[in-house]
Formats: structure tokens, C-alpha cells, sequence
């Protein structure tokens, strides 16, 4: 599982950046939309790149053990009552998805309660219901990790078999802030001060007991952090544990990935950890507002395409973000090359 | 044409903002999206808001006498050459409107060519071949900024009796940053070092040429400035003028509005000049790497959905934004509440 990952093709990236520069643009005046452009060429291995039909979401829900010791402004039940919205499309992933032509599924991996009525296929890939507290316990037993992550690939198997162009991942679970903070705290050597941030809304007095609580979850698992598999059972989740699965198998078949926010960036980190060099798959696609998330996108040398403030979570800002790739590809599919407009033109 | 500009609707605003506090979102989680919302709502008249499904760029191009004078990467050759390539749909703005379903129209205010063979729509609102090198002489005569205003209303009124729920305005003119640095700089009474940026991509000597000329339009227009129909006539162009005008007529006719980059920005602000309150009907599209544009977002109090680096123009930033605003509708209208979901939840 861990063999370095080849990254996209040098050899398209080499043309389509060569494409890029032949436009009838201005030299360097499309941005970030023309190295994102180059990306996709390359992660697709073909330039011009194709337009993005097929974009596939998945959401990993899970409940935390620790949202039962006053991390979050909200209660565990939230998670599968945010589950059976998913069902019905009508969360707010959902409707942004729905006005940009973009697949969503959503599983439980981990939700602490048996959603009785919620079609079958969302329980299908169920490690177990919620994970361990992490400041007192593990989150999973080492057969739970690797069902976890083994989850994850087969259900990123599935989606790159239907057709995904892209993949996103999202998340949702009351309190799953804090294992993803105390994943990128492992990831990077940092204390939980540095990566512990208000989730969706907690006051001061909250957040320093939510910090303590990473703290006491980092200093618990000691050094099995220094393994990115042991950290995932030390300090993750079912969700979280899946999700790197997903990004690990989308990055070993040479399929992009565009993250959302901190629980998409903190399992990018930790999938970069297991195979090194997965990150060159993915791309960054909002900036949230959790501290975590911006130490880990430095770490993984990403910058997102979006910065607006967002902290909903469940893969919105990623979702939001795709109608930016699908911008990247029009403009090195589309526009003219400057040779065939003006063939005596200067170099521009 | 100097009466203050009714707002959008402040009850269909305070409708929207309480129909967005209880969606089944923490509170605050749409960020930026969850704002746009809002004022679109407001803008429309109605909460939620319609689906921008009538998105409607106009492109501006005229030529500008400073060109000839040293102040542009690209020679006057190029704005014809472009109006060419927007009537063939290869530029980058095309690929971009194409992606997102916006309807685009190029109209030459002022192009230094007579366009042969090009669709004769294009040319139906001219006003003169180029405009007067602003550090040397006057942009318009008084009938020729009337003429330049009135056409730029009359294709607004043209495109909201097509249907516009949203109008982008877009630009093309070789030499373009010059006048529009110079309206800027006349609104907010700073000098030319302030309002002076590298365009299309101009090395230090050049920049430092082109403030000069900026300057020494500033002078000469002088008292001028005070007032904003004698700053357009003093330093801008035909096809900067008639963008004011259709920003007039937008506003006034209660059509929101996307800004693009510079030029966009800088007509922004003039028109807000010359109908105070104009600005409420704007939104800013993207932050351009010219300073000047920041400068006018700032004093119009309008934050950008994006920062990429464009540096395109064509109205691209602006295109380009539109699927944000797209979100922040379908957020607003299509996530389920609170209250529908968990009719016994506190309040969130």
C-alpha cells in the first residue's frame, strides 16, 4: 500500500502548458484557471483536456465519540438527521450539486444509529456505529482501519467505474473536526493549539476544551503517529479512515481530485503519508475557515481555488469549486491559438 | 440623470436574510454565498430568488489614443483583430460563456477600424474611430460622452427586454487601462502612481511611462474631474462611457449587475458618481491584478467572489463568477429548513 504514486503525465503537462502559451491571450493572463487547466491535461493525459461531465461527490458520514464530550455547538443526533437529507436532496451539498450537474453519494461508515428506511446502499460499506472517543480510546481497532480504508477504495473503484471524470469527497458528522485536527497535528508535528479551530460555530470556552481534548488524543497515541495507518486507528474515525482510502485508490488510478475542506485536506495529508506523491492528484478547492485546513493545504503545497467564507462542510466547497475546473478546461480547449488568428503576430 | 438610485428591495432583503437564517445550515456556514444570496433575492424582488438562467454579457470595444504612445505590451492592431475573434467565439471569453450558458455580445464603440465583414449589429452603436490620446487632448467632445452614455443605456434596455436577470459588462480595447486607471483616480482624487498598473503585462519602464501619461491627463483635465460627465468626456473613451451608461441604465432599471476587472470596476464607480447609489445594484466579480480596481472595489464597498490572477479582461472575471452566484441562488432556494426537518431543533 505504500509505493510511491506516479504522478500525472510530464509529458502532457510538458504540451499543455506549451497550449497555454500559444493562446490568443496575453502571456500568464488566464491565472490560476490556466495552471489548473494544465493540471487537468496532465491528470487526464490528454491536451486539450475533456470538458468535466462526469463529476461524482461522495460524502463519508460518521459519528465521533468525542462529540459526546463538548467539542461541537451540535448534538450527534444531527448526523443521521443530516444523512436522511442527503437521501431526500435537499442538504445544502445538495442543491449546489443539483444547479452544477454533479453525482452525489452519500454512506455511512460510522453513524451512530441504524437509520432504519434510509436505502440499503448507504449502510452498505458500514465499518461500525460511531468511532472511539480519541482523547480516551482508539477510534478503531487495526481491523476496522483496514475495512475502513479498504471501504474507501472500493467505493472510489465504483465511482471510476461509472465514469468519474473527477472525484470529490465530503463529509458529515458532528464533531469530526477534531479527529481531523488531531490527523493533521500527527501529520505535521504541531500542538493542538496550531490546528484546532471553531467548527461550525463553537464559543471561546468550547474551544479550549476542544483543544484540550486534541491534546490529550495526540499525547494518548504518542508515537503510533508516526505511522500514518496506526494514526488513522489512534486518532481518526470510520469516516475519516474511508475517506483516505477513496483519495489513496482515485490517486493510484490517475484520477483528479478536487478536496473541500478540512476533513477532505486532513485525509489528502494522510494519504500523501501512506503513498507519497498522491497529492499531485489533487487540487484545492476552498479555503475554509478551520486553521487546520490552511497548515495542511501549505503541507500538501496547494492553493484553493475559492476563498468565500464557507464552513457547511459536507463537500460544499469543493462542489462549489468545480464550475472554476470546468472554466480551466474550456479556456485550453476552446480558445483560438494566436498562430491561427494572426499568423505574422509576435510571440505574445 | 443625476437622481439617487432606489436599493434593492430592503423587505425582500430582510425576507431572504431570515428565510437564510433558518435553512438547515449552522448559522453562518454559506459564507459569502449565503450574502450573494440575499442580494439577489433583494435585487429580484422576490425570495427565493429565480435561477440565473439569463445571464447576458456585452463586450465594449474602442481603441484609445494613448496606445500610440507607448503605454501597451500589445499594438492598437490587436482590439480589431479581437472583435474578430469574439464574433467567432475563440476568445477566452467565449470559451468561458460558452461553458456557463451567459449570452455574449461584442459591440464597437470605438474600434480604430472599420471592421469590414464583420456583422453590422457590431458597429450599430459607434460612436468615432478611437478616442483622444487622453494626455494630450480631450477622449470625447460633450456630444459625442451624450451619444457614448445614450447607447450604452440603449443597449441595456436591450438586453433586460431579452430577458437579463443578471448583466456583465466586458472590455476590449488596446491601451484600456489608462482611461480607466485615469477614472479612477478622479473619483477618489489620488494620483496616477496609485492607480497605475502593468495591464496586459508591461516591465517597469514602461509602467513608469504610463503614470506619467496618467498624470499628465489628470492635469490637464483639471477641475474637470469634479464632475463625472466631464471626467468621461476629459479622460476616458467611447466604449468606457457607453459601459457607464449601461451600468446607468441597469441599475436604474433594478437589473443586478457582476463586475469584471478594471475597466468594468472603474465604470462602476462613475456611475455611482453620477447616480448616487448606483452601487447597490453591483456586485464584484473578480479581483484583477490591476491596483486601481481594488482601489474602486474598496471605495464601492464590493468584496470579489474571486482572486485568480486573471488578467484577461473581455469581461472573463465576471463570466467566470457567474456559477457562484448560480450557487448562492440554489442554496437559498432549494435547501430544505430547519424547521421542515426537525420541527422540535433548537434554534440554529
Amino acid at each position: 500500500m505504500s509505493t510511491v504514486v506516479a504522478p500525472p503525465s510530464p509529458a502532457v503537462r510538458a504540451a499543455a502548458a506549451e497550449r497555454l502559451a500559444g493562446l490568443a491571450t496575453p502571456a500568464g493572463a488566464l491565472g490560476r484557471l490556466g495552471e489548473l487547466g494544465v493540471w487537468l491535461a496532465a491528470a487526464q493525459g490528454q491536451c486539450p483536456p475533456a470538458p468535466l461531465d462526469n463529476v461524482r461527490l461522495v460524502i463519508f458520514a460518521g459519528d465521533h465519540g468525542v462529540a459526546r464530550h463538548g467539542v461541537s455547538a451540535y448534538p450527534p443526533a444531527i448526523t443521521p438527521a443530516m444523512v436522511r437529507t442527503f437521501v431526500l436532496g435537499k442538504a445544502g451539498v445538495s442543491a449546489l450539486a443539483a444547479a452544477h450537474g454533479i453525482h452525489v453519494r452519500v454512506l455511512d461508515l460510522g453513524v451512530d444509529d441504524d437509520l432504519e428506511g434510509v436505502p440499503a446502499d448507504v449502510q452498505a460499506h458500514k465499518v461500525r456505529r460511531s468511532s472511539g472517543a480519541i482523547h480516551l480510546e482508539d477510534a478503531l481497532t487495526a481491523e476496522e482501519t483496514t475495512q475502513a480504508l479498504a471501504a474507501g477504495r472500493a467505493v472510489a473503484r465504483e465511482e471510476i467505474a461509472a465514469g468519474a471524470q473527477l472525484l470529490l469527497s465530503g463529509d458529515m458528522g458532528i464533531g469530526n473536526t477534531t479527529p481531523a485536527a488531531a490527523l493533521v497535528a500527527a501529520a505535521l508535528g504541531v500542538p493542538a493549539e496550531e490546528v484546532t479551530g471553531r467548527g461550525t460555530g463553537i464559543d471561546d470556552k468550547v474551544l479550549n476544551h476542544k483543544q484540550a481534548v486534541v491534546q490529550q488524543a495526540l499525547l494518548r497515541a504518542g508515537d503510533r503517529l508516526d505511522d500514518p495507518i496506526e494514526t488513522l486507528a489512534a486518532v481518526s474515525s470510520a469516516d475519516l479512515a474511508a475517506t483516505v482510502g477513496f483519495l489513496l485508490e482515485a490517486a493510484e488510478s490517475g484520477v483528479p481530485v478536487l478536496l473541500d475542506g478540512l476533513m477532505s485536506v486532513a485525509c489528502a495529508l494522510t494519504a500523501d503519508r501512506i503513498a507519497p506523491g498522491a497529492a499531485a492528484w489533487f487540487a484545492g478547492g476552498h479555503r475554509s475557515t478551520e486553521p487546520a485546513q490552511a497548515l495542511a493545504l501549505e503541507k500538501l503545497g496547494l492553493e484553493p481555488v475559492l476563498d468565500l467564507g464557507l464552513r457547511l462542510g459536507e463537500g460544499s466547497g469543493a462542489v462549489a469549486a468545480v464550475p472554476l475546473l470546468r472554466s480551466a478546461v474550456a479556456l485550453l480547449r476552446d480558445v483560438a491559438l494566436l498562430a491561427d488568428l494572426i499568423p505574422d503576430a509576435p510571440d505574445a
